[in-house]
Formats: structure tokens, sequence, C-alpha cells
């Protein structure tokens, strides 16, 4: 398997790894910034707090130094700067003594994987808390504990940035991904490290038919912010998209539609799978829990759909200490990466081919056919008669493939030859 | 299970199983009277004989008093009075002497189930006969015999009645069943009990969407009768309804759908019978029997479909003397009372949820969200999320429910609290 | 079974199989000839060698007289009087000797099926050659041989021929067959004798609702010109119609669908293949072969299917001498009569009745009810009461057919005796 591409993404997401971000704040902005040295085109922008977006309001930024808990001998029991998701995201500050049944509540665990760091957020509700392992929980001893955070939340902007990548048509396709959890592999980096790579892809290639939308946004808050700003465009111009999560482990392939179950990013999807010839699970809109669930909303109904490896909530390391960058892979990235540039051709080459000629075209006297008829002789052109017999305007690439189970880019190579010849001619 | 409802169903059955009904005459208005004592709002209303109803004319009024068949010796061989499936329906009157052999020509019996009398009626060719079982017939001994039955036809009027129970709407759901079958308990008495519980019940509530149309008409001619001379009316205002029959026993439950297949109907009965979470047998439009044959004939086309308990036809007790009060009970009526309320209910909840918000509503500041949010958080409000991704216009609550497999009623529950927040409408 | 017609079928073919025929030239004309005399109203029609047919040409006449291969002592090898598969059709001519290496490069076999003579054409490219078994090639020594072919390529004409059985309406059914291979017994001539046969049948019935164009046309090309010449009348008027070809051997059934999978001819065929209660085999669009090619290609879209034995292509004698007259037989051609009469008379009878009366007719009163109504006693008039209950206007008796399982026919004679009671209108 080639996965020079996944190398790159694993070495971004090393450096990328230990930051600590949150739906706003210096974790995004360090984020986007690293991220535009890899992709110096992007556009960072970003919107005020108190901002109201769709039924939304921009929250604060949340600003965290220090925290830490210590016990009575002044002994550090958890330490913030050992692990970012040691505090529960924008947390309140606190700086108080409490003995052990106290700071037991405001302490977050996850009994049933006892070894791991649970991830916990309180983006809409003022508290403050820690989140340890189960195991270092039940040994703590009775005594005072000084719990220590020293954060601040404050007026300022929440973070975001597009890159548009202009082809012949201005149809889009848009490609969202998020940049909000802290040190979380699968479940947050993946995504932004795979974007990065299909858009140095899609950069290099000399023509491309489609104008492409990379976004990266703060997950839910993020996609709102972007839609409520450029709804009727995108409406106008999306016809397909993906949302960009957990496509960097090695295990299955996952797909996840669209709330229209059919769009073009839906089959252009599960083409790519099944030319993955790779086993995959096929989830419902039932599953859904990522920023599908705004870009398909009643009214916004944009066809963003999601290949994954490991769904989100699906696998046991999911938002905790766990998702680190031992879940994650060169070899899943790059099977990732594959498979969306798959997915992504497809949808570039989805040409609807149209006949010129009524009847079979005389193709012997141009070459594309057997000049001697015997027993199987017409198996060699078997594919281009199927696709000029489903060139009638109502079939594109995608449903001939469906139908042939021949690769698009097979199609294309032969619509394109038989355009030539003036057989036919292609629709974009 | 709660067998109230089933205790009254049954205790009416009781009283009502006597009678000798017909299509026509005073075994049809006692029926009625009876009913009038429980509800005594239904309207009680009659066509003259001979008058035109579609492609039929209500027929003359069968009087019969008495009726024997005596051996030579005087003995009373068969009396009308022991049994009033004994006469065939409809009979003319006779009063002759034969040998056993003529008489015998206006016997009928059921070899195949030799201890029963079968029920047969000749409604539109003058006939006499007697109806006996097997194991008599075979005993009888060659003689004379004297055939007795003292009946009139007259020109009358054929009865029926009719509950209109208002609601908000003028739409209407329409509950019908027959009163036409003599001393027959579950293919005939099942159904005007339940639709008098489910009247009474529907009663008692102190809001009704939908209008309810309650109609005891004799089967065939009775439900023509009735569309006849209410066709435009029904065809404006119904929007589901039921044909009642074959209700009261305990056996599995039965479910035969409407020609269309796939009316609200039809939608509401698959619903209460998955709800049930019973077996049930689903039976085609080619195994229609009753009433529904006129509602849903081409042109009628009504929405009327059936919940049963074992379906006619399909019992060995159906159309003989064993459909008695042995087949039937009050668990059985239960049950059926439970089903039919659940889908009634069904389609008085059956709302279409409309999102006034455009991408996920913001549910933490209403207070309707987790606020930490951790691993599983969301699995809580999964149900309302769900709601509200289908809150598109095009999906009522049975097909959500069909979808995410909950409820109406939490649906329900889920839809006003969201509505009460503004944050969708919702369409009745 | 009845096989009068499979033995007139098989004895044309014994006259036709002889005949060296091509796509052009005296084989078609002799072959024509010889159909005229058991048809005398088909109508012979030529085109000119040079003409342009949609995106073709039509061909010059190939005409050979003589073809053999000697050894150096003279001794002859291979004789095309023996077996007119011998010569590579439309060879050029040749006259010269060769060593044993450069003759086998114009040697034609199938080493996988060792003693058969392949067929093998070359009608777009001028090239000669000879077609032998392949265990006859193995047995060639090395030394000198002499080919000879006398053959010759004149402008002239392209033959074809039709004939249009008049019926009640305009619109018309459409059987195709071709008549351009050499000795071929499935894969050629079964489809015209064939034709012959339904046409003789056809003609002997009084009335016929629609029009039959039955067409005698060289494959592929042939199609294509008479497409091409009546390409408006078709499109207005052909309804349906079949592909007749590989309908003499008696092993299974095959479909093959038209383009649109769906047509009357679709619906008819499966029809008339389930009535037939024999396993078939159903094949793709994508297995299509033979003229619905051009029938059916996009812009033409004329509702063209196939009913087969074996399919072409499918079975071993297929495309070799072994596809003589002892792979077909009377009781293959006739099992395939049998077969197409029953589509055609479906499709002639397929009629929508629609219902004039609301509700359900008073069928007692005609006489066409049991006067008597006991426990099964609906049973018999079960039929009558379906064809009613359908006689919506959206269905026609294909559909009712395919739903309750009756044979058309009784269907149809139902709904004449019913509209002769007034109680529906047929509709064609």
């Amino acid at each position: 398997m080639k996965i020079d591409q996944g190398i790159d993404m694993y070495s971004w997401m090393v450096d990328l790894f230990p930051i600590c971000r949150s739906i706003t704040g210096p974790g995004v902005r360090k984020t986007l910034k690293y991220i535009s040295k890899i992709l110096p085109e992007i556009k960072v922008l970003e919107v005020s707090t108190g901002e109201k977006v769709f039924d939304w309001v921009v929250p604060q930024e949340w600003l965290i130094k220090e925290a830490w808990i210590k016990d009575s001998d002044g002994n550090l029991i958890v330490d913030f700067a050992n692990n970012n998701l040691h505090v529960v995201g924008y947390s309140e500050p606190v700086n108080c003594w409490l003995d052990l049944d106290s700071l037991k509540k405001n302490l977050h665990t996850l009994p049933e994987q006892s070894d791991s760091i649970p991830y916990v957020t309180s983006y809409y509700n003022p508290t403050w808390g820690f989140c340890i392992d189960y195991e270092q929980f039940q040994s703590l001893n009775s005594g005072k504990y000084h719990a220590y955070i020293d954060s601040e939340k404050v007026n300022g902007v929440l973070n975001y940035a597009e890159f548009v990548l202009q082809g012949e048509s201005e149809k889009e396709v848009l490609i969202s991904t998020y940049i909000c959890h802290p040190s979380m592999a699968n479940n947050e980096l993946s995504g932004p490290v795979l974007a990065i790579a299909l858009a140095r892809w899609l950069k290099s290639l000399t023509t491309r038919k489609y104008t492409y939308r990379f976004i990266f946004v703060p997950e839910t808050i993020g996609s709102i912010v972007y839609i409520s700003k450029n709804y009727k465009h995108l409406k106008s111009n999306v016809i397909a998209g993906y949302n960009l999560t957990c496509v960097g482990d090695n295990r299955c392939y996952s797909y996840l539609p669209s709330r229209n179950g059919n769009t073009l990013s839906d089959r252009a999807a599960k083409y790519a799978l099944e030319k993955a010839n790779c086993e995959y699970i096929e989830y419902s809109w039932l599953d859904r829990g990522s920023d599908e669930r705004q870009y398909c909303a009643p009214g916004i109904d944009l066809p963003i759909a999601s290949i994954m490896r490991s769904k989100y909530g699906e696998y046991p390391e999911y938002h905790t200490s766990k998702d680190n960058l031992e879940v994650v892979s060169p070899e899943g990235l790059s099977g990732s990466f594959d498979v969306y540039k798959s997915a992504i051709s497809a949808i570039e080459d989805n040409i609807k081919p149209i006949a010129n000629i009524l009847g079979e075209p005389q193709l012997g006297k141009r070459g594309l056919y057997p000049t001697i008829s015997s027993k199987k002789s017409a198996d060699s052109v078997a594919l281009m008669m199927d696709l000029l017999t489903f060139s009638d305007g109502s079939h594109d690439l995608l449903s001939i493939s469906k139908i042939t189970k021949a690769p698009i880019e097979d199609l294309l190579s032969i619509a394109i030859k038989l355009e030539s010849e003036g057989i036919l001619t292609i629709n974009t």
C-alpha cells in the first residue's frame, strides 16, 4: 500500500496533538496557524463573541493557563500540564480546598474503561471539573485536596478557516472538518490532516471540473456559523460534500449517509467503498453525530455524507485519552485518503454521455470493433457497447458503473474516445 | 391485562346473542334499540323497501314466527325456537308433508363439521330450507315429515344507525360494523359491541381532533345504502376508518388492508399491531370479505382497513352454530379494544412537525440538552434530535415512529415541548 | 405436447438449412423466395449498395462459387461444397500456394471444441480465410497447400422483407427475425420459421385487435436499414414486439428484457413464461446480443424483448457447425410457438376494465352470484369479484393477472360477461 500521504498526515498529527483546543480561543488559532503553513491559501476568519448565528450565540473564548489538584502534602495528584483532557473543557476557575467526597463530585471517570481519562466539556453551563482515570480515582486517599484551575472566559472571537480552490465550474464540493477537540487523534485531527492532504492533491491537478471549498470549523457552533454566513451561496452551489472525521485508524471503513441518503455524495461514497473492495459498515442517518447534523438539517439540506474508518461513538477509545497517536496510523490515514480521492474523482468524472447517432454506431469503420466476428469476439468491446446503450441522457457514469460494475475512469476514457469519434456528446 | 372494557362488551353480547337478526326486520330494530340504551345518541334511520341504492334495491322485511320439522308421530325434529340458525335466512313460508328424500333436498348441513349447524341465507332468490348438524341429518329415519315455516315478506324498511361524535375538525374517522347475522358471536356481535365501547371511550375524551362517525348497518346492502346516501360527505371528509368484525376471540390478530393498502388507516393499524408486540397475520386485499368491499370499491375508495382477531372464513366456527359465546371472551374483546384505541390514538396524534429554525436549535440554553458533554451524553436526547431532524414537512409522526421505533405518544410529547419552545410548529 | 406447428417449422428448416446466406446476396434472396412460397403476402424489399443508413453504409453483395484447399498431391483437404461454414464469411478471393505455417494464419479453429467448425465472418475488413475443426487442423502435414476462393464483391442490393397483417387498430406488434447466417439452425433458422408459423396463425384469426408487422432482415445492418426507413412509423405505432432468435432447441426457456425492462412486451413475455409453468432463465439487458440492440438503442427505444430457448452465446453449439438440425426439434419449436402465442394473445387480450357502477354490483339479480349464501359460497365467484375490485382504470388484465394469478383469457371472458351486463366498460 502506498502510504506517502499517510506519513505526511501522521507527522502533522504529531505536531497538532499536544495543542489544547476548544471551540474558541488560542488552541484553535494555533491549529489554524499550523495548517496555514502547509496550506498557505487558507483564509482564517472570525466572528465575535455574542454574535447571533441562527439559534445560537457565539460563546466567549476560554483561556486556561494552569490546573491541578494537590493533596494536603502538596503532592501533585492531577496536572493539566500532563494531559489537557484532565480539565473539563470550558471549566470555570477554581481555587479551593475540599475533602475527598466533595472533590469526587467534580471528578469525571469512566469506570468501564478504568485506565482511560474521559473527555468531558461543559460549553453552555458554567461549572468546573477534572477528568481522571478510574484507577486513580479509586486510589485517592481521604483527606483534604487543593483544586486549582486558572481559567478565564473573555469576549473575543470564534475562529474558523476556509480554502476555496477554484475549478472550471462554480458548482462546489464542500469538505468540512473540525478543530475543537484537545488531544484527540482519530476523532479530531485525522479530519483536518486528511482535509489538508486532499486539498494539496486537488491543488496539484492541472484542471478540476468543480470548485472545492474546504472548511475548518469548531464542531457544531462552527458549522452553524459557517452555514449562517454562507447559506445562499452553499444552497446554490454545493453539489456534493463530505464531513471528515474519524478517518485515521486502520480498522474497517464506515459510511454514514446524508439525510437524503441518495445524493451525489452518497452515490460517490458507496462507489468508492465498493471499489476499494473492502467490507464496510453502512450506518443510517439515525447514527449521525457530527456536523452533517447541521449541513443536512431541514431547510439546509446540503448533500453531505461521511466516509469514516471506525465511526465516532463506536470504537472504545472514542472521547478518551486513548484516542491518541497509537490509535491512528499512516496506513489508516492513507486508506482514507485513497477512498476519498476515489469518491472525489468519481464526482469529477461523473459525466453523462448522450448518443449522437440512432442505432448502434458502425464502430468497425473507426477501428473500434474486432474486424473478425467469431464466437466471443464481441466480449472485448462489451463495456463500450454497454456505455453506448446507456448513453440516453438518463444515466450518468455513476449509474452506468453501478449497472456494469466497471470503474468510472474506464467508462470515462471510453466516453472520451467515443466523443472524439463524434458518436456521443459528454454532458457535465 | 385490563379487561373491564371486555367484561362490558361481553355482557352486551350475551344480551344480543339470542335475537334473530336478518338484513331487515324486527331483529335489526331490537338490536338497534338495545344499542341505543347504551349509546343514547345514536340516530336510527331507515330506507323503504324497493328504494334503489346504487345497483341494488332495498329488499322486503322478513318476518318469521315459527318454524319446525316434525316426524309422522308428531315429534319435533327441528325447532327454530331452539336455534335461529335452523331456518335458512329469508326462507319462504312452507307447510307440507315430504318423504325423507324430498326433505333432504331442503336440508343444509356441514359434513366436515358434523356437530355444527351451518348458517345459510338466500336473500335474493326465493326458497325455503332448514339447517341442521350432519349427525342429526344422518340419524333421520325414512318416513314422512312435516315441514312448517310461518314466515312472511312484507314491504317495510331497512334500518341502520349512525352516531356522529363531533371533533375539532370536520375531517372524520369512520367506524362501521354490521348487525344482520342471527346468533353469531365473533362474526357479528363482537363488531357492534366494540363499536359501542370505542364510542363510549371517545365520548369520554375532553377533546378530539377528528369527528368520529360510527355506523351500524346490515352487511353489504346496508353499507351500500349508507354510502349512496352520504357519498359526497364521506368522500370529502373521511380521512381514515375501520370495519369492525371478528374482534372477539382470543387467538391471533389479523390485519386486512384497504384496497389502496397504504392509507392513514393502514399505517395506523400496522403501527398499533406492531406496538401491541404480538404476532399478527397480514392478509391481502384478495382476502377481503366484509364491508370494506363497498367502502374501497373503485370510485368510492374510502380509506377503510380492518384489524381483526381470527378473520372471517379462517376459523373453524365461522358461519356455524359454534360461532357462539364460547368462541369469544372478555380478554379477546379487550385486546381488540386496546389495539383499536392505539390505532385511533395514533391517528389523533399523527401531527406533522415543521422546524422553525435553520440548523439544530441550541437546546442547552432551554434546559433541553445535557449540560455536561461526555461519551454517551447525547443518547438521552437522541429521540428529540431524531424528531427534529425529520421535522421537514415531509414526515408525520407515523413515519417518524416507523424510522425511530418510538411510540407516537412519546414523539408527540416531545413535539409539544419543542413547539412551546418555539423550535417547531405542529401541523395537524 | 401438440407439435403439428413444430413439424411444419422443422420441415422448413430442413429446406432452408443448406443455403449459404450472408448479409447480402443470393443466399438471402433464395431464403426470402422460399418464405414467400409459404407466406405469399411478404413484400421483398431492397436497398442499394452504398446507401447510407444512420451511421452505416449498405455493403456490397458477396458472391461465392467455389472454395477449397488442396495439398500438393491435389487432394481436397477442405471444400466449401461440403459445408458453407468452411469459408470465412465475406472472404476476398484468393488463389495461391502456401506452406503450412502461412496457411495456418488463414485458418480459424475452436481448440476447446475440437470437432466443430467455427462460424467466422469479416464483413467490414477485407480478408480471406477458411474455418476447419481443430482435429483436422492438428492433423495437417507440413508441405505446400493450394488455397482457392472464387468470390467476388459487387454493387447490388441488401434484401429484406416485411409482412404487415392489418388489425382493427393501427397500433402494431413488431416481430423481427434475421436471415443472414449460413447453415445455422438454432441461431438463425429457428427465428424465421417461427415467424412464419406465428404469421400463419395470426392470419387464420377472424379478428385481430392489433396490426402485426413481421420483418425478415439481415442481423444488425438489416434492422438498422429497416428502422432508418420506417423510424417515424415505428415510433408512432409499435406498442410491443419481439426479436425471434434461438427458439428451436428443446432445453430451457430464456427471457431477455427490452432496455426499458417493463414494457408491454416484457410484461406479456413474463406472463407467458410463468403460465407455461416451466423454469426459465431471466437475462439482463447486459446480456443482449441480437437486433434488440438496435430496436432498443437510445432514441429508438422500441418495446422489443426476446423469449428464447437456449440463448445465443450460452449453448455450446452456438456459432459452430454443431448448431445444426440435430440441436433443434419440432418439440422445441412447438414449445416456442406456444409461449409466443400465449404472449401475443395476452397482448391482444390485455384490456382495461372500468367499473360503471359504484359499490359492488348486485350480481345475484343477474344470475351471476350463488343464490344460497353459505360458508364458502363466495369462493366460486372470487375471480369475478377480484376483476371487479380492480376495474378502477389503473389496472389492465396483465396487472390483474399478476395479482390474482389467473390466466388472462379467464379474466377476459369474465370482463366480457360483465360488460354485456352493463357492469363495466372494456377499454382497449
